[in-house]
């Protein structure tokens, strides 16, 4: 099993405006998606924002768990965070260690986009077989040059209900069960 | 396809060295868990707590957003919160609407419990047939009197990894996701 790596990233974003924007940190999202990441087996969990004053927000947030020694779950979990100025970095990070590039794959909750899609069969495969980032977008989503960056998409989450506005947190929880999850009585 | 009902209970709980307590309220847990709900469909979502101070807090934090007139998406989905006194009183509120009983099904991260547990399939097939109230608990989970009180437990949620420390809001999503959720290439 290759190693799998997912990024949250707060730059390039649309607002609810569809105006590019830096997003904020959002607190819950460096415990919340730790934990997930832990829980499916996730290598490193990146952070990502170019504003130097949210980076060091989300660095002391993540090193508040990590000094506290009363709570050893927690603080497994956010030993996966990196904090992280730009998504080349976090690339260039994961292909320096692994001795290749990894495979890039980006999510949207957006059915309407141009950009290759795996189904998800085909990105359980994929993951498996090469060391792959994830990334996931904050505020009203990424941007079409992000997303046209990627190698290729995952498909929606969506349910048969026609709302589609999970929060990030949910997003990336359902997003590694589908792709890292048990079968149905309990089978890896 | 009979309606489901979810329920975030704050007391009797489990605190972190076993003691029963009433938690606290989260805020994110409002939004969060009504958007996922409302993403699969739930009928209503229970917030209960036997104490009055923190059932206005989490009345308030619906309020909020039932008042927000820019942000539909976010109102459709608190429009789902009720915030109720206790776990009698929500069941007998979905008896009384429904004209039968719910069936009750707990959740735990715990495999070592004795209750009757249905597999994931089995759970897919009652939620389909009857009316039920799926619950969730808070703190370190819920005494071992509320889940022998439930007709049956939901299976752990627990990846490849050895560890099961999920936020609530990461198990609500996988949860209603592996009930509820499409199959792999978008069929409902």
């Amino acid at each position: 099993m290759a190693n799998l790596y997912i990024a949250l990233l707060h730059f390039p974003m649309r607002d609810r405006k569809g105006r590019v924007v830096a997003t904020a940190i959002t607190s819950i999202d460096i415990p919340d998606i730790a934990r997930t990441a832990r829980t499916y087996g996730v290598k490193r969990y990146f952070v990502v924002t170019p504003l130097p004053s949210q980076r060091m927000i989300a660095e002391r947030l993540r090193d508040f768990w990590l000094e506290e020694e009363d709570w050893p779950t927690r603080r497994e979990a956010l030993a996966l965070v990196v904090v992280r100025e730009d998504l080349e970095g976090c690339y260039e990070e994961i292909a320096r260690e692994e001795g290749e590039e990894p495979l890039l794959l980006g999510t949207t909750a957006r059915a309407d986009v141009p950009y290759p899609r795996l189904s998800w069969e085909e990105a359980r495969k994929a993951i498996r077989e090469r060391p792959t980032l994830i990334l996931f977008g904050t505020g009203h989503g990424m941007t079409e040059e992000l997303l046209s960056a990627c190698d290729a998409l995952l498909p929606p989450v969506r349910a048969k209900a026609e709302y589609n506005h999970l929060s990030v947190r949910a997003a990336v929880a359902i997003i590694l069960d589908r792709l890292k999850g048990e079968d149905d009585d309990g089978n890896g």
